[in-house]
């Protein structure tokens, strides 16, 4: 069975891709897990000790929102998914689960992941990942 | 049924995206177009007339062998494909055609059509491409 990986963010291009997926690989023999990456923050000083706590509860809230609205998207359509939350630099650790699967789709949109690779280190991205990587607009 | 269009080049990378996608999209209730484009070429002053024919037949049959190749690594394995073949600008002539598609593959390398896109305009070429791309190292 083949194993997609698709890195999900809170974006409308984001959510398209889930519609392609569903499309293109719904009736497929495949299992489909969800990664989202937590963006990491740093705060300073005094902010940092009153903080820390409710921004990571407040990130935690939303990577959980976030999870849960593309479960659903997919459950709808009668496909399974599973999930991994991530907290660290996207596409590090992004490609480092990459390995355990057969392909990498990728929303691209101004504020996406794809963004977020490409407007820095997009050849870098494509040459280091480990296996092929879909975009989706 | 979900149409691809798959760009080749004599590169082993190519060969590789083509096992790929035997491998993942075999099974599947889809047609494979094979797109090679030959490259424009320009000859200056008297060698203008005397090797155009010459050159254009050469293009012409390995363009022909590349096809060929192609096609019967996909019978092989009992995937039946259709070809074209256009002259051109690379970029525009697949973008072109990507149109009526469901999804376009590129195999990456140094010397591929990818190569060609992400060594000059890459961000563009996806920017401009009206269907997902799905890149194969």
């Amino acid at each position: 069975m083949k194993k997609i990986l698709f890195a999900i963010d809170d974006t409308s291009e984001c959510e398209r891709a889930a519609d392609y997926i569903i499309d293109f690989f719904g009736a497929m023999d495949c299992c489909i897990t969800l990664i989202h990456i937590k963006p990491e923050f740093v705060l300073y000083g005094d902010a940092l000790l009153a903080s820390y706590d409710e921004v990571d509860d407040k990130e935690e809230k939303q990577a959980q929102e976030i999870v849960q609205k593309f479960t659903q998207k997919f459950s709808e359509k009668g496909i399974n998914t599973t999930f991994m939350i991530k907290e660290g630099e996207p596409v590090c650790m992004v490609l480092e689960e990459a390995n355990n699967f057969h392909l990498l789709v990728i929303g691209k949109s101004a504020d996406s992941f794809f963004n977020k690779i490409f407007s820095s280190n997009q050849d870098d991205f494509i040459t280091k990942a480990p296996i092929p990587v879909l975009l989706v607009k």
